[in-house]
């Protein structure tokens, strides 16, 4: 039986980073930036306004109050995207809006509420000092700045200074594609009458939402007949439209286990028991040439879902070309016993009752109770070494709540 | 001038939540569920192995041990999805798979562990208890049961269970389809080259990138001309297209106002200075008929980042059918020292440089600075009232760290 951190070791050196692709900045919303973006132009490009208002020389003012106005010619009006051909001269205002240039000879902005407004001539209530709502060329970023390095993820904020410093295609680490399938013949699609025997198919539902939301892009297969040449079809199918294939079922120690017998024609295929709970029985390997990851999960719904967050989640990651694999933990107070095997993590469903506090929830913590499974917004980690918790103890949490956006 | 509170009650009280909408579940992963949803069928559907072993009567295995087995007869062999014809008597096993339907007459299930496999006669090395390794018919959940209420948020584990208890499509709150134009006659593609006094658009992908991070269907529509006529035709063109329509630029206050105006043609407008910064001028209202809710940023990329995590995206949210409209705000201590506005809201970038520690990021505080905003992962509130923050004051922060996943 290997532990879990040597069972996630195998699963990550059997994935790598994908290879980097170019993509327009619209598409690279959380992906992985792969070159590094330096500056084309500076931010600003040119000095402009900050204000909607009147360009002027600063010393015009002095003395300009609500009292005493200064009336001073408007010689020209300067929208955004525009450059005044006019070069200003002492006694002579420019109109001008925000974030258009600075004409030649001004040295200064009033704000337009300093003003009445006047397009011949304005009448000025207020004096400035001397550089007053300029934004100068270069104050934020100068040209060849280095503003992001190869490595970093690429957020909204990321994607706005990439733009602004001029680079509409940027080269990232894409997201994996991931093919998911369930694997068993009494499975059936939800929404269809059930025969005796047969239950709906929820894990491959299950684990395509979940691997979307870490970052994959996700699509779910029908589910597959426990039969050796129908895996081997879905399998072959596969191999050159995803990144990493899941499947779930099939991998337990019984009698019939076309799985195992059709990755192991296909490729390598590795089944190990891990000192957990739920999720003892984990197989991943390789299929098709070139080779393509697989990743085999259990059957059961709880145990796929926790087999997914400890082994996949950070498996994906990698292959996202994110530094960070693990989900944080975080120390929370427990409201409920629990008994644990004393020689494996369990990996125990709870939900928070208040921040840094969790309870435990469902009937019970079968690895095939989905009920208390939807509930459960933490994962209550009791690690190796540890026979029970009492209620009131403190834990380590893994904070599962899937809206915090 | 409005608080931030009393915009964005106006902000929130133009803005509903969708109606609902039929969806299969494999498209409601982040959706609010627009139903009760009750179990078809219980959980498990009818009794059922949790182990690969064999089915057999308890009371039969007495004795049995690793020194001294016990060797039944196999009279039947059930692959899941099956169920056995033949009734099990005393002195017989069945071989059975995960999730096989329990044959009759059996009251346990033998793990195949203990047992040499086999599959005419099986030798079995220990006893068990009765009632080992069955899961019951509506041990998790029974027929009938309301296993989740209208309003929960739907993600991968809800869908799970939604899948299982047989409903395959349900009806859900939509995510928004958000319209995302940035206007100003200055403004390029990115990537293109630059002439004097234009700029590179990088708003209207830093809105839309955060859009769809904050669960809409955003997407974003080429920059438009300061131009009445080119404004109203591409309002005119997303209102039956869009939920929401969001603007950046063009609402401050000066003379060339193309968007009020086209906006004041197609509906209703109201346009706000609102106690903050960055972000002081504001804008929402309604165009088109059936009117559709429209809210206008400012065109500095500071200020309309800060505008929508402080507006839009708690509309989204309301929009959305969530009840949790705002992120949490935290506690944390600031490293560097920092002036406010005592009757303004400030909200400054900062970067986590330990959980529960932020500092200050880039060359300056200015609402157009672009380089600093995609260093920060923090906003840093500070209150009215507040005049200025000493190194290693506690502040209360919005953690804006973009993958967490």
């Amino acid at each position: 039986m290997l532990s879990v951190a040597e069972y996630l070791d195998l699963v990550l050196d059997s994935v790598s980073e994908l290879p980097p692709m170019e993509l327009p900045i619209s598409d690279a919303n959380g992906c992985v930036l792969a070159q590094d973006i330096y500056a084309r132009w500076p931010l600003p490009s040119f000095d402009n306004s900050s204000m909607d208002g009147y360009a002027v020389i600063a010393s015009d003012l002095v003395g300009a109050s609500e009292d005493a106005p200064l009336t001073l010619p408007v010689i020209d009006d300067i929208p955004a995207g525009f450059k005044s051909l006019e070069t200003l001269r002492s006694g002579q205002a420019i109109r001008i809006m925000t974030g258009a240039p600075m004409p030649a000879g001004a040295d200064s902005v009033i704000p337009v509420e300093s003003t009445d407004g006047g397009s011949e001539v304005v009448q000025i209530r207020a004096s400035i000092e001397l550089g007053s709502c300029i934004r100068h060329e270069g104050e934020d970023v100068q040209s060849g700045d280095l503003v992001l390095t190869k490595g970093t993820f690429i957020g909204p904020r990321q994607i706005a200074l990439i733009a602004a410093v001029g680079h509409g295609v940027i080269s990232v680490i894409p997201k994996p594609r991931v093919a998911v399938v369930a694997t068993g013949s009494e499975l059936v699609e939800p929404g269809t009458e059930l025969k005796f025997g047969l239950i709906s198919d929820s894990n491959s539902f299950l684990i395509t939402a979940i691997a979307n939301d870490s970052g994959a892009v996700a699509y779910r297969l029908p589910p597959a007949q426990d039969d050796e040449d129908t895996l081997i079809e879905i399998l072959q199918d596969q191999v050159h439209r995803a990144d990493l294939i899941i499947t779930t079922g099939g991998v337990s120690m019984g009698a019939y286990d076309p799985v195992k017998s059709a990755f192991l024609k296909l490729g390598t295929a590795h089944f190990h028991k891990v000192a957990m709970q739920p999720g003892m029985p984990q197989g991943f390997g390789s299929v098709g040439d070139p080779a393509i990851p697989i990743i085999t999960l259990p059957g059961n719904p709880v145990s796929a879902y926790v087999s997914f967050e400890v082994f996949i989640r950070p498996a994906i990651r990698k292959m996202r070309g994110l530094k960070q694999l693990q989900r944080p933990q975080w120390p929370a107070v427990v409201k409920g016993q629990l008994r644990s095997p004393v020689n494996k993590v369990q990996f125990a469903r709870g939900r928070f009752i208040a921040e840094g506090q969790v309870e435990l929830v469902g009937a019970g913590q079968g690895s095939h109770v989905l009920g208390g499974l939807a509930q459960a917004d933490a994962l209550i980690v009791i690690p190796v070494g540890v026979d029970s918790i009492a209620s009131g103890e403190q834990v380590q949490v893994i904070d599962v709540r899937g809206d915090l956006t």
